[in-house]
């Protein structure tokens, strides 16, 4: 396998060791965030708060879209305020110049270096809304043309497939929308490096499931409500990785159309989070053990015992930050289906690690 | 093949000549639209225009949703207005109640009984949203919980892949949309039934661009700008009908993660909008051809030229309603896979014609 893989320092050419490394990172990033980047997060949080948003658009692409939809569910939920995904070439391509007075736009990005990106957060600035960057990089020039930036602090990553600035982003939008409200979310979530660090120690338990979908072509993942940006990020992160066509649906989504797709020899993962999107899923999970389908879940042990296999998750953990720790495992499991394929997931093929979409 | 058909009055009993039929009604839908449904659409706008909405919320369900996604760029592009998509479990599943003064809501559903769509519209209208049901049914239940209401006129749908209600949401959304800035769009729209009676006419090229698919697992579709609801729409159609796995993206996040999974036998089709989704589509396209794949364009006859094959679209109408026409051959595409592989597009596995979510 070493010939697939890039020439490493150190000699140590073992497919996807820089992506292992980076996923080991997760619960000393947390803690980091936590710790460090709070103060900071809350100080800015505290600043737009007085400016009184009305609406809020988010914008992001790949891995930074996924966590943009889930600050999305935080806004609507927790903030109670109206918010809606950016669809970028209406700015980019089509040159669109909607009023954006009282509205607060975020855009997430890893390397903060995307053009596009860089140009529909200068036209939405333009355009009179309050802008904030959520990056990796505080030296890149979207951190550069917003008015508030908030580093996420994962330090270099340097896979291509995302993984540590993925949670990183989402803690640190999920801290910064409870801070717009004015909650200190550091007390909900102080169990999550400690609990993100257990779930990595798991990767045995994985790489069982993933001999499962060692020839699968496809692959259906579902959630409802928090759980459906897992779903899009796991199916991102096992495209990137195993080149396996991951499809994620919501739930009910799922029941408009595409459950025709499920047969007997369908693989199915679902992601059962355990509050309210869970129940909102059950019916969707009869509906596919109806159908037949060799349905996997990632959830508590009473979803995982209805299922065909499973992977239990941590419980007592509230719903809304369930998803930082959730896409763990299905990281590990991109990874596991990767290498037993022979693929190095350091390196997919045509991928670049900063995507330069205008 | 018939034993898989529901039994038909008259006898008929061919797979699939409800969707069949249904199809070919789009021309007289859309010359209803534009003779008989324009007025009350134009007086709707007005009413709501008076009110100056300064967000646009859209919900929908399914094909429903893809109309939605398509108005989300006319109110973009077109209004000047910052729009999002509903996120609906955030209410129904999480009892959220933001703030929805000032905020249109607008609700597409082909059969206005979804108790999901009913429920979220009743609250955004408790939360001060003003309220509106765009459906292909007046006397439904999403109708009369809607402060405003406009019907479709599609007539009843009977297949279950929508066909008809798909095309007369776009063109009533687009009429509508226009008319909230004082334009009447009927003069930019007054082509479109002839030329959606031409691309009927063109079912034999479709038939045999389906070969080409008979055996397919996975289907990439891939657009820019106001194509993007095109390919969602269409992937949906191939899912349940053909039971392909349609994968749509935007070529920009194709670009960002998913390209990895393209190689020299994966089928891709690309929809090429003529304006500048088309243009912002072009590095995609050489990405794509630079990966190998078996690239098949929707599209002007310029860059049908450039691919493995493809199916040359009108050319002079405006970028914003072409997604009316440029999903009808596509709809076909859906049927002639389907039908070659021996199923029932009237009837897929496992759906209802009117999808109970919650």
């Amino acid at each position: 396998m070493s010939a697939i893989s890039p020439t490493a320092p150190g000699g140590d050419s073992r497919p996807g060791r820089i992506m292992t490394s980076e996923m080991a990172e997760q619960p000393a990033v947390l803690r980091r965030i936590l710790e460090e980047g709070a103060p900071r997060i809350r100080e800015v949080a505290a600043a737009i708060a007085a400016r009184e948003p009305r609406f809020v658009l988010l914008t992001g692409r790949g891995t930074s879209d996924n966590a943009a939809l889930y600050a999305k569910y935080l806004v609507e939920v927790l903030l109670g305020r109206p918010a809606g995904l950016t669809s970028m070439s209406t700015t980019t391509a089509y040159g669109a110049k909607p009023d954006l007075t009282d509205t607060l736009v975020i855009t997430v990005s890893q390397s903060g270096g995307s053009p596009d990106l860089v140009a529909s957060t200068r036209a939405a600035r333009e355009a009179g809304a309050i802008t904030l960057a959520v990056t990796n990089n505080p030296d890149s020039p979207l951190a550069d043309v917003s008015e508030y930036h908030i580093d996420v602090l994962a330090g270099p990553e340097k896979a291509l497939p995302a993984t540590k600035t993925y949670t990183a982003e989402l803690l640190t939008l999920y801290l910064f929308v409870e801070g717009l409200r004015g909650v200190d979310g550091t007390a909900t979530a102080k169990e999550l490096p400690a609990l993100a660090a257990a779930l990595l120690e798991r990767q045995g338990e994985v790489r069982e499931l993933a001999k499962r979908y060692r020839f699968a072509e496809r692959l259906v993942i579902t959630s409802r409500g928090y759980g459906y940006p897992t779903v899009r990020e796991a199916a991102l992160k096992i495209m990137e990785t195993s080149y396996v066509a991951g499809q994620p649906f919501s739930g009910a989504d799922l029941l408009h159309g595409p459950l025709a797709m499920v047969d007997n020899v369908s693989p199915v993962i679902a992601v059962v989070p355990d509050g309210r999107g869970g129940e909102a899923l059950q019916p969707v999970l009869d509906r596919l053990r109806g159908r037949g389908a060799d349905l996997c879940v990632f959830g508590q042990a009473r979803h995982v015992a209805e299922a065909s296999t499973g992977f239990v998750l941590p419980s007592g953990v509230p719903e809304e930050v369930q998803p930082i720790l959730e896409i763990i495992p299905l990281q590990l499991l991109a990874y596991e289906i990767a290498t037993a394929r022979g693929f190095d997931p350091d390196a997919p093929r045509a991928l670049a690690k900063v995507t330069q979409t205008h």
